[in-house]
């Protein structure tokens, strides 16, 4: 096996310790390998989430002597003293010889780790499995390198588009396994969006359940935009929750991303659907399809300043998937 | 072999023999096998369309001599003297001694032959392969029981359920191996039904082409409804077409049924679409779904009288395809 395909077998090692960490909270995903010199595993560590030592200090915690060893880091190591001190330092006063990543830190705070390793006689090599790292982190890396939350728009409407009866009655348009589909989604966003309308009509508790009704592990932060009050006795309001009484979406984005989050699940109602929409700033839609049609005026989504066919939003499919008797299209924008 | 197995692999070729013949018009797709008394087969025979023999009349045509050979037929043999003589006689002249059919030919007219082979002292043994041969003929034995044809209603939307953009262009919201199927799907109808509003706005030639825009073999009937006149000039006058100048859409099925019409394409606009499922004379969806959004007015379904979600219409899918980039979904109501 040559120096290179070590790498690489320790990488995708890498990756899937990181995939062990939380998918949710304003950290990534890393996993991190020390190799001895002979391209063996020597110990083995990734991040649990925010407050946690980095994956890098959690493998170096279990050797006794990391001089002369190779780490292999999913991301760049961050140079950066947040809850925990940069990960790069570590890794030098661990006398490591050499590090190998697959993709750099976007981070504006905790980004130039290779260049800080490097100036203290480290060797560093980059972008190991650069497209795997990339793909498996994408949400979390174009949230950082943007400053504002992957947006994943989520809705549930008929056949024909509808996302309530005429009476406005809505219960169900999807099947139990959509529905449930939804709430692992939910639980793995750090915040769940809708508009006033919303809350007002349906009165949801936003939170992120199971079968059973039981609350799963992670609770995403809810967030309510519109200028119309939230009524005192709505249930959202069981949790700590944000409220955004404004028009600016990309405000608001700013801002939860500020909170740490970095994906969001915008759950509607249509007319927060729509601007979104319009507005360019969705990253990814989630369609559940209901073998149902009902006709009449309550529309999943309401206008989106599209004049002529031309104008049309074209989207890419990622898949197609069957939920019970329905369908979930998931897609993106075309570039 | 047993005597039921040789009988329903001779159903079994008959089925394929009868897939030869043309799927639109009156006459159902129809095989016939004739079987020594040992179970092999002497001769085959299909339905090449109306005005030409039955299958058992084309069978028969192929033997010197036929007494004492079983013909085995997916149809009941008529009973009926069309265009050509009844199916029963001619089985009984020429001295076959047991006919084995699959399904009963439902025909007002045409039924019966069953009872009337009996009477001349033909052995005769119904439901052989009954299932398949149901499957294989289903929208002819629907349309024929019922004394209306089948009806396919086909819209082509985006994701959000428009038809068109808010100034009314359309062209095109599906790509083109959706468009080649709808060709297709036309090409197997007897009649393409559109609203006189279609043909005000798009002045279709409503036929049926192939790839480079030729003519395909088969060329549905077009069919306007509507109370309002179609243009002198019109594209779709260079051929016979129906114009139905009402709106009670079960007269103008069961006034297609009578020039031969079994399969009907409804393929709007959006008002005829809506009032052919509000009525309750679908049973079959053709969905083509294309990835853009398009919000605004225009709607693939407007008001289909539905109030509450109770009162959704509420269909089965049987099959989500892939086409090029759009999906086409195939539904039918839940029954």
């Amino acid at each position: 096996m040559t120096e290179q395909q070590h790498f690489e077998r320790a990488m995708r090692h890498g990756l899937e310790l990181a995939a062990n960490g939380p998918v949710t909270g304003g950290n990534p995903q890393v996993g991190c390998v020390l190799l001895a010199p002979d391209g063996s595993i020597v110990a083995e560590g990734w991040h649990r989430g925010a407050g946690t030592p980095h994956a890098e200090v959690d493998a170096l915690s279990k050797v006794a002597d990391a001089r002369g060893l190779t780490a292999v880091v999913t991301l760049e190591p961050c140079n950066h003293t947040g809850r925990t001190g940069p990960c790069s330092e570590a890794l030098i006063a661990a006398g490591v010889s050499r590090v190998v990543f697959a993709v750099s830190d976007p981070g504006r705070a905790s980004g130039g780790g290779a260049e800080r390793l490097r100036q203290a006689g480290v060797e560093v090599i980059a972008g190991v499995l650069a497209d795997e790292a990339e793909a498996f982190l994408e949400k979390w890396l174009t949230a950082t390198r943007r400053g504002t939350p992957w947006v994943t728009v989520k809705w549930a409407s008929t056949l024909d588009g509808r996302a309530a009866a005429a009476d406005g009655s809505s219960q169900w348009i999807t099947g139990t396994a959509s529905r449930q589909r939804v709430h692992e989604q939910r639980a793995e966003s750090d915040a769940i969006v809708v508009g006033t309308g919303t809350v007002l009509a349906d009165d949801p508790t936003l939170t992120a359940r199971g079968d059973a009704g039981e609350l799963l592990a992670h609770q995403p932060l809810p967030v309510v935009i519109g200028e119309r009050g939230i009524p005192a006795t709505a249930k959202l309001r069981d949790r700590p929750f944000v409220e955004a009484a404004t028009r600016d979406l990309g405000a608001v984005l700013r801002d939860l991303y500020s909170r740490d989050v970095r994906r969001v699940y915008v759950e509607g109602g249509p007319t927060l659907a729509s601007a979104f929409i319009a507005a360019d700033l969705v990253d990814e839609y989630a369609v559940y399809l209901a073998p149902k049609l009902l006709g009449g005026p309550r529309l999943a989504i309401t206008d989106l300043g599209v004049a002529s066919i031309d104008d049309a939003r074209e989207l890419v499919l990622v898949s197609v998937e069957s939920l019970g008797d329905d369908i979930l299209i998931t897609a993106r924008p075309k570039e």
